[in-house]
């Protein structure tokens, strides 16, 4: 059958070159005689996997020699718990910014270890904005400033990176790491779960700076010690190979059109075009303030909200697949990772219109 | 190509027909349109694989009831330290029997967070063997006793399952669990880390007796605190969807072939054969006490160790794969686990017979 344009928020569409070049060397791989899922993570031809897929991120991202770049497991929400472990040391506190359900979650789990600050928070106008840099009430004792560049179920966005002076900043990119450049150099840590823009879930990767190293609480869990598995090259223990293959496709996949600079105009592209035509409707409404939206999550209601359920289905009929919001906000979100193409958007824009036609 | 016999100790072979099936319908699964890869978990087809999964593995082993079970990451080593945190509560003390490498991971985890008392070790012997019932020195007071029923780098096992009183038992079967039946009625928690018997690397089952749940200390991350997990269908936070799928067709694979009872017989004859080879030969050793040996993972060595290194690459080269013992022991090791066909274990016998031939 055909494959259907996949708007799902996470996991998320993969692309089909990546899909159908593992398809054909599901059985064998290389010249092993067996499937990549079936090899040593120990032996040379999955370590030559593992170590080309960190040399190619490592090249997307210009992440400098003076990082770490780990593959763990455990999603972004079991490091919302790793990370105070790993990086509080002595400090007592640590600084959050609170801009929807994944800050939340991180700060929760964060007051497991430590006093949150919660250095802004947006809930007062319902998660639908990024705080500016001077409306962070910062600590300059703080361990570290966490905060959630895009909220993948708010479709809130920063359009900057804070400045927190000395204390390093450490942020969950789930939803937009290689969505676009990214100076690396601002950043103490970064993190994101892989079903966006990565690969499968079941795989984090976290780039940390190593000088903030060397400090993890003594009852934290080895194998998600950041610095016992730097040393051992991500494998501690048994790492989630297959998922770990998977993303060095997507990495080779995205040199291969132009890196990260490519990829920020065509989603840039994606994004302004969706977003103009929810603004152009009296239909169709984004909650978001405009220099807070996402390019990768669009949340958008239609009309009274009567109509959301026929939406969905008219859609999904459609071949515009997982159009449905988040289950704790409603209505509808389109999801326009890597790997949707110009087209999706282009057929969702041109659904959109149809069904306001028929609807109003 | 042809595939070869994979000897791999982990991640290791995987049921060809389940690697057939999964290579169809890798860019579109069902009616979807989608891989199973980029499905939401929480949407229905990716809910009906995984509750499908659950049952299948269920049937299999005849899980009572009052268990829960449970698709999570981190594999066997981060339960290790998990484990003491979700099933300590207000003990101060737990047991655990050391048998090998694994055994003594799991207790330096433990030991982050209470006093482990060592119930019995082999390190004496070199790890050469399971102690018995009677030399068991047990706390009625535990939090629980684990073991490992099966030390997959010594290849011990154990031939009983230890009576720990009213003290729940507590067991890593990473490497044997589907190899057989098991009575779940007689522990209190069971893990295995998927990458051996159940499926790709990054997925690791846990059952556990309801009962147990509710004790977990304070700082545990949600995504590994089980009553949680429990009551979010592991979908607390997003699962490896894609090795849950794998295991889902592994489970169907053995469903098809007569369970546990049908993989017993075949394995205990694969055991057997490839020992009594060994024992018949004067020139292959394996060091384990007979009654301790392993039915998954046969470590041996050949003459006085010289011709090792030819060995392997002979074997390499004839299609046998992965043969190299643990690094921690070096020799060779030939795990044997469910998908690795009784024609393997011929052929693997045939080699070792010239093998010791050419080199007498």
């Amino acid at each position: 059958m055909n494959r259907v344009f996949n708007f799902s928020a996470g996991p998320a569409a993969m692309p089909v070159e990546v899909l159908e070049q593992a398809q054909q060397e599901l059985t064998c791989w290389g010249d092993t005689g067996a499937s990549v899922m079936e090899l040593s993570h120990r032996g040379k031809p999955f370590v030559g996997v593992a170590e080309q897929a960190e040399r190619d991120l490592r090249e997307l991202l210009a992440v400098p020699d003076d990082y770490e770049v780990l593959f763990l497991q455990g999603g972004a929400t079991a490091q919302f718990n790793f990370i105070p472990q790993n990086l509080l040391g002595s400090a007592s506190s640590c600084d959050y910014i609170s801009t929807g359900q994944w800050s939340l979650k991180a700060i929760a789990e964060a007051r497991k270890f430590a006093h949150v600050n919660v250095a802004a928070s947006s809930e007062s106008d319902n998660f639908s904005s990024a705080p500016s840099q001077s409306q962070l009430q910062l600590d300059s004792e703080a361990a570290y400033l966490h905060y959630t560049p895009n909220e993948t179920i708010g479709g809130v966005e920063f359009g900057y990176v804070p400045d927190a002076g000395n204390v390093p900043l450490v942020a969950d990119l789930s939803s937009t790491l290689l969505s676009r450049p990214l100076d690396v150099s601002r950043f103490g840590l970064i993190y994101a779960g892989a079903q966006k823009n990565i690969g499968p879930s079941g795989l984090v990767v976290v780039i940390v700076r190593k000088s903030l190293l060397g400090r993890a609480n003594a009852t934290l869990a080895d194998a998600f010690n950041y610095e016992k598995q730097a040393a051992a090259g991500s494998m501690l223990n048994t790492p989630p190979t297959y998922a770990w293959y998977i993303a060095g496709l997507v990495f080779k996949w995205l040199l291969q059109r132009g890196g990260l600079t490519a990829m920020a105009e065509i989603n840039k592209r994606k994004a302004d075009k969706l977003y103009q035509a929810i603004d152009a409707s009296g239909y169709y409404r984004n909650p978001v303030a405009t220099d807070s939206r996402s390019w990768m999550n669009v949340p958008f209601i239609c009309g009274d909200g009567s109509r959301d359920k026929a939406f969905l289905e008219q859609s999904e009929a459609a071949g515009l697949h997982a159009l449905k919001g988040h289950r704790s906000v409603g209505g509808m979100r389109a999801s326009i990772y890597n790997a949707m193409p110009e087209q999706g958007v282009d057929a969702l824009i041109e659904f959109m219109a149809e069904f306001e036609r028929v609807s109003s």
